[in-house]
């Protein structure tokens, strides 16, 4: 299996099927706590079209853990795609400089653009309001680690579920898995009707209400997304339902005592930090599996294994 | 004494006792030139919301003299913090990327509180008018390399004695000492009355003038800094003093041969570059100290010694 | 020859004797694809007071390769320079942090400054409109790599000949040797008169024409640089020229089957991406050698050999 990740652009979620997925999780756990040179020599273009200071320095100390380095650029003017360069003389740049490249960018397709020009390896960091891959693979090692499956659960998703990329990709890939999803969000930030009817057509059971304590009682996920006021045409509407989706310490009198929360961060306000020390976090924990998780993927796409 | 270092947060000099400044200051003196991997492996987070490129590139050359890496962000967009995280957040998911993290920021105490969020050592790298301890560290160090004692010396500070963060710090780290110290400055940057009355409380000797050449043939260490236009009201008086605090190579012949002139750089033209070349000047070596006493810090926040 | 590398400021190709560039060419090759950590523990500080992607990368890449670890600023609020500090006050700052500095600047003259002010050998990474010599270096390298030879060629530059500081070093380069240069421009961006009677007092021959098609199938080499809108008063003249000056598949019907394109990129539309699967293209290559020229530059002034 391993052969399947070698030198592979990770572009999409949906480019994954359930099997390689299962094998990059299990694949994933000989890299906790793990750091040895094995990337010693390999250089990793970190390629930040725009900013993402956690995908970034996750990938980094990744890549540090293992030995290796890492050139790139960061969003703005220095890069020479200011000097009207494309996506993929750039890449075709990097491959020149490095082994391996992870691409963020604000357009959608950029990624596959950059995996198909250059000879080497490509990572989507998030491609627009696209795929963010890596993102949903730590999502899902988090539930694994917690929950020690990844079937048979009840998993909430709540706040904004129309725009947010990541329980969009979260959603499709536990798709491939048995669990019941619940999406709580405000009627103007519904999870889109492609998702939902693309979960229809595989038969998977889903509910949706605008009120977590509808079902709070019986998630053992609850995977929490920031609304952001710019989402609302009509600020009051924004004001009116702003509060509903702030998680405080309150929750924890109407959860199960294993139920978990996560969160992708940053954070804003919409989880109270008095939830922070409690047996429900999980989602500082999940930021330190994205370098697990990637840690993983760099030595499956070169080929280098512990 | 190794122990008392183990894990600590740098914070402020204060929070330091003699005998651990003294014991820092002999540690310091085997990293001198010292090159070897002892931090294989290991990643400093340099976490810049502010720019400080010296304080940022010693930390970096530090960490690699050392065989460490780093990551981390600079101030600007690029930081999560655009998206509002909270720098306690922040420095929780610094933890998980590195072992070690070091924390410029433009407000006063955002050090102390990202050191009491992390479960890794914080090394405060200037927060506000506050502190910037390792600039502290490295003075005391040029001094006593130097001057081969920090006890009965007479040291000036010229300058902006008034908002200068650095000689606030020195001044009130030498006061742990026995040293005669004189304050130069024009009427209105004085040194803030606060820590006159330190001294005074601690039976510490000083004087205060507006003319250098009071005391200039006295001297043991001038520290210089710089006089900002902006902190003027009057422009006049500006244009009135600023020449009196100029050091230039006149000061040669009024000054003991082996009295040493540091600054914490950069100057623009507080001191005339035709100083450069004299037997006086240590401000070139004093910066390059810091990287042998933030090698030192490293070394002993991590536990791993030479 | 080696010694005369060693501790060296690369400043100008014009500080090179013509044996010297043909080391330096033949010292080269030995560092194609070659990585080895014989630069552990050294650093290079990346001072670029501007953009310039391509060049930061690649010089990061070479010292990654080669081991080392780099450092440095990157145009912008957060350098010190910010703070008004002069170029030489950073180098010798330089100096304390770091192995071999390399600086990239806007003014010229900028890097033989800095050269003169730390003990630590500066490679110029581009000075305004004076020198770029490890482009010239590279771009030599590429002629050599797919000619076999410096002489006796037949070499167009097209384009922006006027204020393209590439090919004026690469020309002037190129007089070291015997080779017939065609200069294609538009009336208003013709190759300067200064350079033109340079080459005529070395009794070398150049051709001047405004139609590649002039020449076009007699050349070994066509390098290729970019007409920018902005060097023009007069748009309507841009728009009569700029279409006469982009290269795309056409060309292949009326040149050697072994000339090659070589340009110093980023290309922006002046090379049509069909051009780039044909055996002409060179410049993506061409890139990738300038890694491969920067190790055997960083390992002769560093003095540590393969």
């Amino acid at each position: 299996m391993e052969k399947k990740f070698l030198k592979r652009n990770i572009i999409s979620i949906n480019d994954f099927t359930k099997e390689e997925i299962l094998f990059l999780m299990d694949f994933s756990k000989q890299f906790e706590g793990f750091r040895k040179p094995i990337l010693s020599g390999k250089i990793l273009a970190a390629c930040f079209y725009e900013p993402s200071t956690r995908t970034k320095l996750s990938f980094e100390s990744a890549m540090y853990q293992l030995g290796g380095n890492v050139t790139g650029f960061d969003a703005g003017s220095s890069s020479s795609a200011a000097k009207g360069e494309s996506v993929s003389d750039t890449a075709i740049m990097m491959e020149g400089y490095s082994d391996v490249m992870v691409i963020r960018h604000p357009l959608e397709g950029t990624a596959r653009v950059a995996g198909e020009s250059a000879d080497i390896p490509v990572i989507n960091g998030g491609d627009g309001a696209n795929q963010h891959p890596t993102q949903t693979f730590l999502d899902l090692y988090t539930i694994l680690k917690t929950k020690k499956t990844l079937n048979g659960l009840k998993i909430g998703f709540i706040g904004d579920l129309k725009y947010g990329r990541t329980v969009h990709s979260l959603a499709e890939a536990l798709s491939l898995f048995d669990n019941t999803l619940y999406f709580i969000s405000p009627e103007s930030l519904k999870m889109p009707n492609a998702i939902l009817s693309h979960l229809s057509a595989k038969n998977k059971i889903y509910f949706e209400t605008n009120d977590l304590y509808d079902y709070a009682n019986e998630l053992d996920v609850l995977y929490v997304t920031r609304i952001q006021k710019e989402r609302f045409f009509d600020p009051l509407e924004y004001e009116k339902v702003k509060n509903a989706y702030v998680i405080d310490k309150k929750i924890i009198t109407h959860v199960k005592p294993d139920m978990k929360i996560l969160h992708p961060l940053p954070r804003v306000n919409e989880i109270h930090t008095s939830l922070d020390s409690t047996d429900q976090a999980e989602y500082f924990q999940q930021s330190k599996n994205g370098v697990t998780v990637r840690k993983a993927l760099l030595s499956l796409v070169l080929g280098i294994y512990p």
